[in-house]
């Protein structure tokens, strides 16, 4: 029987993302098509093609996209290029980066909220196959755990925790924590809200046991918060349980795509995690802001996360930012993993960081630790 | 710093169905008017309507699906009644029966396979705010974890496990697990090898931190296993990320709906958790098939799960085996607490127990313990 705690190290971080790339000019051009089959569709229905106020959600522009969210460019998968396929080419690379056998991984954490498919199968076990993990052990079935973790925009950084609590209890040696997502397939091209802003990502993070001397965290180092009296800002009207897909009209309506009021996102989400949030979170690991030598946040929106690091600066903080600076969009479950590869030379041994998801919910998840070990990170973007 | 372990004991499982039965007399004629509709379509189509072997995909009857499935009946959710609210009705009545107050919930794990928004709200946060668990403590943000948790049929004991990561490493002490979902919505009416099957249901069950000399469990009586070579045997072919739905005719097929190959299921899953699957979870656990005083297997088909019973019986084993009778159906995440809160009487201090969630992906999660304290069970059915 385990008697014995263990530390938890990211040995390393990989990230993969499509090559196909959608300029904020793109992304108008694809608004407009729609906005002209749109108005034509409601021409033939009610006699009247689409009102201004109807017209003007499928407006954007590349500046209007930089200056109000910060984006100049997002990644697409090609076509059949689902979640696990992003995230096995990321996980490949993981495993080569490190030197990790795929026998030695004791586990796969999936966060994702696109899963490759519906229902079935987990793309935990998808991952499990093209990695080349053996099922087989001295010719008994090995041991395998994983699960897919949804949690919004919080889902990787809730996933990482998880982890966590595997390896600190001994249940785990080794994971790969996928952090991954072909957020395109979810995109309503009749609403600029979300159409202006997301992008798929695929990224892959080992985390491995060390000796709790050496630990990179701490139990109290991880922080989390649900809030769901605000869970319809961020919301899928159509195709979950509550309110399957019952007929063709609800595909062509767009009523399965994910829909947000960036107003309120704003209203809730950044006044919370700047203030209340981060104090919370901090108190429980006992640290202060100036304390933090490297941050990544959840990169919803570069505007929004500005608005965010402002406050954090008010109160003392001085850290790095790490960020994929809106050459990748809103990849959720892929962000903060995605930041923190496209800038290893941040991730030298003695820092302390911390790791930022909020979003849908509302959820958050925090988490603060110190690098003890060289990482080894790789971007293939 | 926590430098403590802790055990894990099940303080309460409750369980909710809803009350709409359906009979297999009703599938079978749900089935006979899908089969008319095609017909119909295919002859304005095609010019022909049903082959005979199309046909056979939609002809089934009570006596058949008694005799090779071992199901009488199953219940559906009510319009609108999505997985969220199946699993608010068990969970409130967990809390109340346990004497649980909603500020002493620390964490939410949702296992479930038919989350009630894709992409976000996730249903932990959902059902944090159904439950009444306050988001503030003394003025400031109560932390709360959560996640949604799926592994297909195996989601809810994978939850268990991480549950028990949580609460050993003292990251967490008191988790409501929920294992919840509303199958009917993945039925395609045009398929009898699932439509026979599914049901809908709730459960909720309480974890709480014990002193480690009371732990019902230990790390190495989880076991986990994940196969994705035979990952197209449970596969919804569209609507996941791999294969977004494109056009209304994805919904009009139903290529949004879960399929089984059944015959590869019960070649492929029966020897596996019959032979080589429990040997190896027995063996990690120390414990022999003659120790298990109490099973219940994930209810995918009560005559599947008698075949693998019958070679564990010529192993030794002579448990008692605890189902929800086939009137039920195949709840997938809630089907093993189902099981355990229609036979609370089973579950008396001192008997040894064994969980096994098996199916899509392929993947397995089995858990084994103790019962050390009285668990206080309800099932409102």
């Amino acid at each position: 029987m385990t008697t014995q705690f263990f530390g938890m190290r990211l040995a390393g971080i990989s990230s993969y993302a499509p090559p196909q790339v959608w300029s904020n000019a793109k992304v108008s051009a694809r608004l407009r098509l729609a906005r002209i089959q749109r108005d034509a569709q409601l021409r033939r229905e009610r006699g009247h093609g689409l009102t201004h106020d109807e017209a003007r959600e499928f407006a954007t522009s590349d500046r209007w996209v930089r200056r109000f969210i910060g984006f100049s460019e997002r990644r697409f998968s090609t076509e059949g290029q689902g979640t696990a396929d992003l995230a096995t080419l990321a996980g490949r690379r993981l495993l080569e980066s490190t030197g990790t056998a795929p026998g030695d991984v004791d586990g796969i954490l999936f966060a994702s909220v696109t899963p490759s498919y519906l229902y079935s199968p987990p793309d935990a076990a998808l991952l499990q196959e093209a990695l080349g993990i053996p099922i087989l052990q001295g010719g008994v079935p090995r041991e395998m755990k994983g699960a897919d973790i949804s949690l919004a925009c919080s889902s990787w950084v809730a996933s990482v925790m998880l982890a966590y609590a595997l390896i600190r209890s001994g249940m785990a040696r080794r994971l790969v924590v996928i952090g991954a997502d072909r957020m395109s397939c979810t995109i309503n091209w009749r609403d600029r809200s979300f159409a202006t802003v997301l992008g798929d990502a695929g990224t892959a993070t080992l985390c491995e046991a060390v000796p709790t001397e050496e630990d990179w965290f701490a139990p109290e180092r991880f922080w989390s918060w649900l809030d769901g009296s605000h869970a319809d800002i961020i919301k899928t009207p159509a195709g979950g349980s509550r309110a399957p897909l019952r007929s063709a009209d609800d595909t062509i309506d767009g009523r399965h795509l994910l829909a947000m009021d960036g107003r309120a996102v704003k209203e809730v989400l950044v006044p919370f995690v700047s203030g209340p949030g981060i104090a919370a979170a901090l108190g429980k690991a006992g640290w202060q802001l100036d304390e933090l030598d490297v941050v990544a946040l959840h990169e919803a929106n570069l505007t929004l996360n500005e608005a965010i690091l402002a406050q954090w600066r008010k109160g003392g903080f001085r850290g790095q930012v790490l960020t994929a600076g809106g050459r990748f969009g809103n990849t959720t479950s892929a962000s903060v993993p995605l930041a923190l590869s496209l800038n290893g030379d941040a991730l030298t041994v003695g820092r302390r960081f911390g790791f930022f998801g909020f979003g849908g919910g509302l959820s958050a998840s925090m988490a603060f630790g110190t690098i003890r070990h060289p990482m080894l990170v790789t971007a293939d973007v």
